[in-house]
């Protein structure tokens, strides 16, 4: 198989970051249409190669910090590319199940990733480890600058930007976090917690999207308004909720420090002995332990690995997995194969 | 607490033995009573006292290989040394919780005991780490002459020697082996297997007697039958059913490395990462992942650890691991205490 240096690249989002035990990593992602042709759902075959023909010359135009962005066109990418881009977050599972001419531009660090014919014909992405919205939109924003000096993009002085769904209408901009909130899960919170969110216009998903398990105890809050706020009020609403959510995981934590340390450092150090020695993995179990494994080395209970906590989530899945490995793999000898990966990862010395 | 340094001793019959895989340890048993003096059960508080007078007196003057016999009068120890000499084998059941004058006669190394007042006068066991019945019996024998040379037994030229349960009549004799059939519980062989063992006279049992389950896969399995056959009889009739057991586990773990060598390593793996990581062990889960650990040190798949698998089960017990740690614990401080020295003993190097 020949495989794609550009795939197999770290991605940038998946950096460990000082300080932020609880947000992993954030994402700007502004949706944006071509002036005069009809949206990807409801274009034509033709229309759709002759969009994707503008945006992909235009695309492949721009860089960011001297990393200039690499079209890949989707219907001509083998499927297991697809899956590790999915795998990854560098698309959606929309662009990825979809049959008509699509693609991503992306770059080499995978920091921004612009999907063409997705629901809308362009959906500019900046993803960043840690809670670092402003500086991922100001990244976005110079992006949707140098793409609109080469397209013309469908706005409207009273609506903003029109979008496929009117829910995206307006700044077409969607912000979000992803957050780890292992003793709000384990002190039974998250439910009534996240459940108020949607009063305050966020909406909760887990690790892979909408309709995704809250797997790892890992989810992802984002605005669920994009019409009538700026992307300013936008982004320091979502923050200002973060900030709340990263005290009541960090007081759950300090309270079970306190009332249950025992059965905290029990289930912490089993965590880190199965992954340590397991021969087999499933995606679900690895997801449990590691945010177990996580969680106490946040809290300072377990020495920590030097291994990336995101990355091990998301390179152990099925795609990943296979294309690293470079082998196509029964769902059983994944479980061997990643119990191998994670035994090799959690068994390396502390790096710092 | 004063602590009796003759309970603290490590018990021979728990070392490890050469290439016995399967046979951790063998027991002779011979009940005896005295000449003209009514059954424990029968007897007067002042009847039972003279009879341990009499047998205390002359137990002391026995000894085997320089190795001389003291004895404990239970009603004077202290409940937690009682419950000691139980988790140890070295009294029954009934022993410590009679309230009749008893007590145990002991070698330095815990091979000999002999209880007195038991269900009988006289209890002569030896205890024998793998499967060395023939020298046990040989022991035991001795013992018995020694004892006979100081007090009348009741013993009829046509029943051979009497006892208070009909069950043990004739020889008197119970000649058991402790068996680690984990393959066979593992491929759901052993309650038919075992079952079969009642047809041949032959009585199975838990790790702690009667009505004990088979905690970590661990049975006992020892003669029903008394009378109207030969101590040397009765032994290798064991014996030849011992080895049948043990070739049909020793095939069930081969068949299990060829079929399903993958559960099996992850099963023994995460059994030892569990054992060096959790901070809370119950008795129950150390004993499963203590059986694991020692079947993947036998077949290999496993480096041994250099500990007695037999004193790791036995000594994390609650009342030796209050007696060793030498202080009173609640439960869940006992599974605090017994995850650390299990812990302990499994990071120790191996140490052939």
């Amino acid at each position: 198989m020949q495989r794609n240096d550009l795939l197999l690249r770290q991605s940038a989002w998946m950096q460990e970051v000082e300080n932020s035990p609880v947000v992993l990593s954030n994402r700007i992602r502004l949706a944006r249409n071509l002036e005069n042709i009809p949206f990807p759902h409801v274009l034509t075959a033709e229309g759709a190669w002759q969009a994707e023909d503008v945006l992909a010359a235009a695309l492949q135009k721009i860089e960011i910090e001297g990393d200039r962005l690499t079209y890949l066109a989707l219907n001509s990418l083998p499927p297991l590319e697809v899956k590790v881009l999915l795998e990854k977050h560098l698309i959606s599972l929309d662009l990825a199940n979809a049959k008509r001419p699509r693609g991503v531009a992306l770059t080499q660090d995978h920091r921004l990733a612009v999907m063409v014919n997705e629901e809308d014909h362009v959906r500019i992405q900046v993803l960043m480890p840690g809670d670092r919205l402003t500086e991922s939109f100001r990244q976005a924003s110079l992006v949707d600058d140098a793409l609109e000096a080469e397209v013309d993009f469908c706005f409207r002085e009273a609506q903003g930007y029109l979008t496929a769904c009117p829910t995206n209408v307006g700044t077409g901009m969607r912000a979000s976090v992803m957050v780890h909130l292992p003793a709000m899960v384990m002190t039974n919170q998250v439910q009534q917690v996240l459940g108020t969110l949607t009063q305050l216009g966020l909406t909760v998903r887990g690790l892979f999207g909408e309709g995704s398990q809250a797997l790892g105890n890992i989810f992802q809050l984002s605005n669920q308004i994009t019409l009538g706020k700026s992307e300013e009020d936008i982004i320091t609403h979502l923050q200002a909720v973060t900030r709340q959510m990263v005290e009541i995981e960090m007081t759950a934590r300090e309270n079970m420090r306190q009332q249950a340390s025992l059965m905290l450092e029990d289930k912490i150090w089993r965590a880190r002995g199965i992954l340590q020695n397991a021969r087999r993995l499933s995606s679900e179990e690895m997801m449990h332990f590691l945010s177990m494994d996580r969680l106490g080395t946040d809290m300072g209970m377990i020495p920590g690995t030097g291994t990336s906590f995101t990355a091990m989530l998301i390179n152990s899945h099925p795609g990943c997995l296979q294309y690293v490995l470079d082998k196509e793999l029964e769902p059983e000898q994944r479980d061997e194969e990643r119990s191998r990966i994670i035994r090799a990862a959690m068994s390396e010395k502390r790096g710092d």
